[in-house]
């Protein structure tokens, strides 16, 4: 944890926040802070700022916040998943936040098996503690939007436009030879698409490339889902890092 | 598993091959083989091929294998990682294959905690099938090779010009600018450092820079080293690969 993310309802209007749990129980067994100690804070969804220890009282730490005047921009690439088998989904969540992502749209695909959606690793209340780890692991305090969706087509044709309006869209796939350098251009948000283990089936790709998805390969190697997230996120964001 | 590896006991003079355990369950139950099937095989450190099957005899599947005339090469990126928290090590060995790694060098240093290299995720019976699974994963057959050194100094003044003589070596470094695009120039193989999850110490990093190591930036956010190591190889593999 290299940043503690405190919810708006967590601090008052003078900034005095009192943590019980884990976040105390992080201050105290990791960071062993005593009063007058600074450590790093951020407001979900807000800006990040310092916070002086005020005072332990057994297992309970009070702090005093200073936020900076500005909030952290949302990352600017957003995922479109085709939904993984449960135990991968669950390594990722933590992982997908603090690469960076706006946005995390989950879909169904023909690939996708029907019960994967039924798992607790799609729930809100198993997933947002994970996103926030991820946060306070890159320092960042933008939570990702999460969807899921459970008709692709529809998703494709009629909400993406209303998600991702202006991203360039490219959609990752086995075989292609163009890498994103060619396509990048002037945008700057990206939406990146990754299918199932299986790949997307051709009416999926058909589909994704008749509303704008750009094809781009991922390398001669077949990665699993989780890896294959993980390593064209941070080639998406090196892209657009180092226009 | 895109590919089923098989070690050279496995394998008769005339290419042929009964599989039992967990292969033979693979075959069967996941790829549902009947004789005359073909499927992808690949020789443990030899050449990739195709195999028949030519019988099924309860749960052992009787193949006969066709090799390649070549033999894939060693992946042209090596890893030099401190060894993190054993859960973190459980999670890398499969991915690391399945990105491509020609060889693991696992060291110390001031902020690995002793008990890590205690771990039976650092004995070969545990990362060897996990080693395989990744390379099944990715259609590889070349095994990493992986050594574990105590003495950081040692491993950086003496031991690495005979591990690794010729490939470029960069650093991660959180805070460095440079990216590895400037400094590629014309290796054909990359020595990526990676260092425990509080960083390398001053002296670490001083002795890697005296020893050619070239301090690379890796973006804004703080990574957990799994996902790091993760993010890192991939923008390595497509820098070499995109040349």
């Amino acid at each position: 944890v290299n940043l503690i993310l405190l919810e708006h309802h967590d601090v008052s209007a003078g900034g005095d926040v009192t943590l019980g749990g884990t976040r105390a129980a992080h201050l105290l067994d990791v960071l062993d802070v005593s009063p007058g100690q600074a450590v790093r804070v951020g407001l979900l969804d807000g800006p990040c700022g310092t916070a002086t220890v005020t005072a332990v009282d057994g297992r309970t730490v009070r702090l005093r916040c200073r936020f900076e005047p500005t909030v952290p921009e949302r990352p600017s690439v957003d995922l479109l998943l085709a939904v993984p088998r449960p135990k991968v989904m669950g390594r990722l969540w933590a992982q997908l936040a603090a690469l960076g992502v706006g946005r995390i749209i989950l879909t169904n695909a023909a690939r996708v098996e029907r019960d994967y959606f039924d798992t607790h690793w799609l729930t809100e209340a198993t997933y947002r503690p994970l996103l926030i780890e991820g946060l306070q692991q890159a320092r960042d305090t933008r939570l990702p939007l999460v969807s899921i969706h459970r008709r692709f087509r529809i998703l494709v044709e009629d909400e993406l436009d209303i998600l991702a309006p202006t991203a360039l869209r490219v959609v990752a796939h086995p075989g292609k030879d163009t890498w994103i350098e060619e396509t990048i251009g002037s945008h700057d948000r990206v939406l990146l698409a990754i299918g199932p283990e299986g790949g997307w089936n051709d009416f999926e790709l058909s589909l994704l490339e008749s509303r704008r998805f750009v094809p781009i390969g991922i390398g001669p190697r077949t990665l699993r889902t989780d890896t294959a997230c993980v390593a064209l996120m941070s080639l998406v964001h090196e892209r657009l890092r180092s226009r």
